[in-house]
C-alpha cells in the first residue's frame, strides 16, 4: 500500500516517528510534564498552501497506524477503510497526521514513561491528564511539524471527542471538524462501565499500585476490562446474529465452566488479545480522560456556549445500534451547535454493529466523510 | 408487618424454614445430589380446598426472604411491595411459598453445601445445575408441603424464567404463571456480561478454583462481578437522570483515581455490600444456569412447541427502559404463547428504572398482577 511517503528527507515525517518536545508541558489539572514525547505517523506531503493537512484523533485502545503497517502488531492500521489511496483520507491529495494520544502505550508520553527526575516509570505518578491535553499534545506537534491550520479534525468515539475540543479549544486552527459515534460528554453509565474497567485491573493484585513490571502485566484484570468494554462497542441484536445460543466446539451443554458458547469464547479472546497490546495503566489514564470530558461543563451546562461564534464546520455522525454513544448524544451536540450558529451536517447511519460500525466496512460513513470534506477542501 | 404466621404448631411452616428431603435428587446434567435442603419461608395458610397456594420464584441474587423480616440483612424482604398485607399477593387470602434456588447460598444446597461423601463443602465439585433443576426442586418442597396445584407462579428477572420453566416442566400443577421482566432464552449479550462477571471471579486468586475460605472469600472479583451486573439492571437514562455527572464530596475534579463521580462511588458501595451477602460460587453456579436457560431449545428453537397444550394462564410483563430483558423477549414469548393458543396477557409498563423496576414501586404492576390472580383464583 502507498502512502506516498515523502521524499524531501524531512525526518520529521512518514511512518513511525518520534519526537520528544521540550518541556515543561502544562496540564489542564495544574501539573506538568518534563518532557512531551510523541509518536506519531503522517502520509502524503503538505500542500505549498499548506490547506491540505488532516489530523486524525484516535480512540481508546487505537494508536497512531491509522494507515499501513502496525509494527507491534504487525498487522494493517485500524482505519483503512477511510485513511489510504482512494478513500475519504487520501495521502495523495492530503497531509495526514496521527499521533498517540498522551497518556498512551505507544510512543507518547504516559504512565509508562521513565520520569527523569527518578530514572523509573511513572506508573501512578504520570499526572491525570484530560481530552483537552491530549488536542494541546496534538497541536503542539502541529507546531512541530510546520502545520497552522488543519484542513479538518476527524476522529471516532474518543477520537470524536478530541475533534469536537479541537474546535473550542483551537477555534482558528481548525477548518472542519468530523465526530463519528462520539459525544460531547461522557454519561453516567459510561462513567460506570469505565469504573468497572478500573477497577477489575485494580483489584487485580499483580497491578501492586501500577508498579508492575512492563512484562509482567496485571493480564487477569486487564482481560475483564476489555471484556466488560467489548460488550458495550458491540449492538445486542449484532451479538445475537453473530453469535446466539451457538455452542463452541462441541454438540451439547457441557455442564461446566469452560466456555460452552461462543460468545464467551470469543469474549475471552478479546481479553486475552488486549493484553498483548496493552497497557493496564494507560487504560486507566485515558478511560479517566475520557470520564472527565463535558465540553458544556465550563459553561454551566450550555453546550451551545463552548461554541459559540465558531466559524468551523461540523460532520457529526451517528450509527442506530450504537449503545454506548447512542444519536441522542449526537443530536445533542447538534442542536448546540445550531444554537451556536455554526454549520453542521448530521446523519444517523443504519448499522447492526453497535459503536464498533465506525470501524468496519461502511460506504454511506465513507461517502459521507468524503463530501463532506471535498466541500470544505 | 403481620404475615398470618400458622397456629398449626405444623413446623413445616412459618419463617426460615429449612427442609432436607431424601435423595438422590436427578439433575438434567445427569449428576446427581445425594440429598436435597431447601431453604424456605411460607406465609398464610392454605386453603381447605388447596386452592390458594402461590410461589413466588426469586432473581438471581435473592432469596427466600421475600416479605417479612430478612435475618441474614436484618431488613425487610426484596419485595414488600408485591408480597403481604393487601398487597397483589397476600396472606391472608393466599399460601405463599418462596425458597432459595438450588444453587443459592441461603439455605439451599448449593457448591457451599458439605459433600457428605467427603465432609468437605462441594465448592466447584458441586454439579452444574439448570434453571429445570431449580423448579424441581421447588415441585419437591411443594409435595413435602401437602401443596398440589399452585394457583399461581410468580417471579421478576430468573424468577420469571422459573414460572415460564414450571408452566412446561408441571403443566398440570400450575393455573397461572406471571413472568415480570424476563426471557424464555438468554441472549448473546446477557450470556456475555455474565461471563465477564464469572472471569472477575475466577481471576481474582483469592478465589482459589473455588476453594476459598467462607470467611475469606474472592471479594474483589465478586464485587467487580457484581459492578457490571448492575450497570446492566439500571436504565442509561436513569443514570444519567439519579447521578449525571455530578461529582461526590468535591467541588471540582480531583484529578486522580478516587471516586470523583457519584456514580463511581455508588457502583462501588454496590460491589462491596455485594460480597458481604452473597457467595462467588454460588454466583459462578447461578449465571451458568441462567446461560443455559432456552425454553425453545429441546424443540428445535420453536418456542411454541414448549407450550404446546398448555392450559396455563400466562401473564408476561415488561418495562420500556429494561434493556437486560427487553421487551421484544417479553413479546417473543407472547407470540410463542399465541401460536400454542395458551390465554396469555401481556403488558409494557413505563418505568425510568431499567431491569429494575419490577423490584421497585411500580402501581400499575400491582394493579396488573391484583387483577390477573383474581381472575383466576
Amino acid at each position: 500500500m502507498s502512502l506516498v511517503s515523502p521524499m524531501t528527507g524531512d525526518t520529521r515525517l512518514g511512518f513511525d516517528r518520534k519526537v520528544t518536545l521540550p518541556g515543561p508541558f502544562l496540564l489542564e489539572s495544574g501539573q506538568q510534564l518534563p518532557t512531551l514525547d510523541i509518536g506519531y505517523e503522517t502520509y502524503g506531503a503538505l500542500a505549498a498552501d499548506g490547506r491540505n493537512a488532516i489530523l486524525v484523533c484516535h480512540a481508546l485502545t487505537m494508536d497512531q497506524y491509522v494507515a499501513g503497517y502496525n509494527p507491534r502488531t504487525g498487522k494493517p492500521g485500524w482505519w483503512p477503510r477511510l485513511v489510504g489511496p482512494g478513500q475519504p483520507i487520501d495521502p495523495e491529495r492530503h497531509f495526514i497526521i496521527c499521533a498517540n494520544v498522551l497518556g498512551g502505550c505507544s510512543g507518547s508520553s504516559g504512565p509508562g514513561s521513565i520520569n527523569p527526575a527518578t530514572g523509573e516509570r511513572f506508573a501512578m505518578s504520570f499526572p491525570v491528564i484530560t481530552i483537552r491535553d491530549m488536542v494541546r499534545a496534538q497541536a503542539a506537534l502541529l507546531d512541530h511539524l510546520g502545520v497552522g491550520v488543519l484542513q479538518a479534525v476527524i476522529g471516532g468515539s474518543m477520537g470524536g471527542m478530541q475533534a469536537l475540543d479541537w474546535a473550542v479549544a483551537f477555534p482558528d486552527r481548525v477548518r472542519s471538524v468530523v465526530a463519528i459515534a462520539s459525544a460531547a460528554r461522557h454519561s453516567a453509565q459510561n462513567i460506570a462501565f469505565h469504573e468497572v474497567g478500573r477497577q477489575a485491573i485494580m483489584a487485580d493484585p499483580v497491578w501492586a499500585a501500577g508498579n508492575y513490571a512492563p512484562d509482567l502485566p496485571p493480564a487477569s484484570g486487564l482481560a475483564v476490562a476489555r471484556m466488560a468494554a467489548h460488550i458495550t462497542y458491540l449492538s445486542e441484536s449484532g451479538l445475537m446474529e453473530r453469535f446466539g445460543r451457538r455452542l463452541q466446539n462441541r454438540d451439547a451443554l457441557g455442564f461446566g465452566f469452560d466456555a460452552d458458547f461462543q460468545v464467551e469464547s470469543y469474549l475471552r479472546h478479546q481479553g486475552l488479545a488486549f493484553v498483548e497490546r496493552f497497557d493496564a495503566n494507560s487504560y486507566l489514564y485515558i478511560t479517566r480522560a475520557m470520564d472527565y470530558f463535558d465540553l458544556a461543563e465550563p459553561h454551566g451546562g450550555q453546550l451551545a456556549a463552548a461554541f459559540a461564534g465558531s466559524k468551523t464546520r461540523f460532520a457529526i455522525i451517528s450509527f442506530t445500534t450504537d449503545w454506548l454513544y447512542p444519536t441522542a448524544e449526537s443530536k445533542r451536540i447538534v442542536r448546540a451547535l445550531n444554537a451556536a450558529g455554526a454549520a453542521v451536517s448530521f446523519v444517523e447511519l443504519e448499522s447492526p454493529h453497535g459503536h464498533d460500525a465506525f470501524l468496519l466496512e461502511a460506504p454511506e460513513m465513507n461517502r459521507v466523510v468524503d463530501g463532506f470534506l471535498r466541500a470544505g477542501a
